[in-house]
């Protein structure tokens, strides 16, 4: 049973406009510690999908060690552009699977980034 | 002059009391666009500091293009260890860095993450 209030909308990055050249997803999830694993488990899920798509480079997802964290869960991934990024996030199968049961427990902050500056 | 109302307490993230093994600092910030310039030129000259730290690993800062983002930018950083991490906020160079004119501009969250996927 999908639910409503969580749209496909609401969980992509705000379009940009700015389409090419390489992009950095920082995805903030807010969770409750003793549902570290629900989340881990839907994200794992819903992951298998986006490492299909044409664009997708890399990601890396981290859990907080720091007590107080407001974002216990930070996904960072790579993408080859965001026009890669936007339409990997506009199909159907993305849909279905951001507005299935479980997903609504774990409200996300999906923005994307240019890399300033680098080093190591 | 210093602004006591930036701490640099407030600017570390909490300690884990789980010191060893590598770890990611995640340091969202809260800029306005206007204030783009004045935030990337104190956090570079803060950022020399931690370069030279023990334990300090490599860098990438973020500037978002997403239009709405809440934190238009966001440190990753590597570090050896959460105990380098907190030794390096702990001197009184930090201190003196962290609370000079300027900085209470740009709130952060800072938190300190271990990766638990990684793909690319």
């Amino acid at each position: 049973m999908s639910n409503e209030s969580v749209t496909a909308e609401g969980r992509t990055a705000t379009d940009s406009g700015n389409r090419s050249g390489p992009i950095v997803l920082i995805n903030c999830f807010t969770v409750w510690q003793q549902r570290d694993d629900a989340f881990h488990d839907i994200w794992f899920q819903t992951s298998a999908y986006f490492r299909e798509q044409p664009g997708y480079r890399s990601l890396r997802l981290h859990r907080a060690v720091t007590p107080d964290a407001r974002y216990r869960w930070v996904n960072v991934a790579q993408w080859a552009s965001e026009a890669d990024y936007q339409a990997s996030h506009r199909t159907e199968e993305f849909r279905r699977l951001i507005t299935q049961k479980g997903w609504d427990d774990f409200p996300n902050l999906p923005v994307l980034y240019k890399v300033v500056e680098a080093d190591g």
